[in-house]
């Protein structure tokens, strides 16, 4: 896994101008950022008429779009894909995840608690509560940033989520959970696939390895 | 891999048209299709004011948005993926992939070819040419369809395309290119990844496993 942390907040607590913000600052201090937004309503993206939208209309259950800067993937889901198998497939390659939303999941948290709108706290037994954002006047075991503070949370993040961070070097999902490894074997996974895949033509100098597997 | 078609033809002649039906008619049929096109320029996707759009002005390398119903991701890349790493990576799951564009791929093409844009194909001399959609008379070794044939086209695809798609069991990915393997090295890393997940807690029941591996 990445580092990851998530802002949480009630609807209307400024959670996207903050994370905004703090994205912003992170990038200007070297760090590839990715996001991930939970979006319990139906969301649209792409717009009407263009060539992906009428793929996806005409009905394909996945529509992709590339070009030399960037790509873009739009895929329909029977159930609502985890944010664990969302990162481990799309957003591994970054130096940080912030997700929005996802209050139930064990992410590190910071909530953003704006006076106007949310005098309560509602992750405030969260275990993985690491931070507030609020200009309310809270009493917490957490530190408490005030919301237009951006500069000092990035610092924050740095220091707590992604410095602290130790990277995985084999991570597995089976049937798109990820499957947690004891460090033993994680090694041997490692180390007889890397074994094998450095012995192939075109493979001696492997530096990342995906591997996929279909059983009967 | 998965099957995959290319519709290829001059810019006009009618591909996107032709293709959004034959997805129809496929999806009709109870086949599940990913499309994939390719934009040698600069492409718009999301929307102005929305917050994965903040994300991704604010400097987010990556930005992605999850559902109950779907998700998308929209990627930064500093070179451009290969169609290859991106069905690998996102579009495996369907049962034909349809691109459009990628003219010097290996993938199998048909062709567009309409009277009022280009008389003459492009891909006249390319060994992967499996048919033509036209309304000019042409002289060709390969089936010949009218452009408004896409009934008789997604038949045609799912006998010569998909019913003749023999699926991988192993498929590996290293530093960002698939990796050709051999039968039996491919047998050697599925049945040793297999039998170790399977080994493992959560995994006894595997019915599909993605590894990533990273060495230093």
């Amino acid at each position: 896994m990445v580092p990851i942390v998530s802002f949480v907040g009630s609807s209307g607590s400024g959670k996207t101008t903050l994370l905004v913000r703090v994205i912003e600052e992170l990038v200007k201090r070297g760090y590839k950022v990715a996001t991930l937004k939970h979006d319990a309503h139906r969301f649209e993206i792409d717009h009407e008429g263009k060539d992906s939208w009428r793929h996806k209309k005409a009905g394909a259950s996945t529509v992709a779009l590339s070009s030399p800067e960037k790509f873009a993937v739009i895929k329909d889901v029977k159930c609502e894909w985890t944010p664990e198998r969302l990162i481990t497939s799309y957003l591994m390659d970054a130096d940080i995840v912030i997700t929005e939303g996802y209050k139930t999941s064990w992410f590190p948290k910071i909530e953003v608690v704006r006076k106007a709108h949310n005098l309560k706290p509602v992750c405030a037994r969260d275990k993985a509560l690491i931070a507030y954002a609020t200009d309310v006047d809270l009493k917490a075991k957490v530190p408490l940033f005030k919301l237009n503070d951006h500069k000092r949370i990035a610092s924050f993040l740095i220091k707590e989520v992604i410095k602290k961070h130790e990277p995985k070097e084999v991570s597995i999902m089976v049937d798109g959970a990820p499957l947690e490894l004891n460090p033993f074997t994680a090694s041997i996974l490692k180390e007889g696939v890397a074994g094998l895949v450095r012995s192939l033509k075109g493979g001696e100098k492997s530096g990342e390895i995906e591997l996929r597997v279909k059983l009967k």
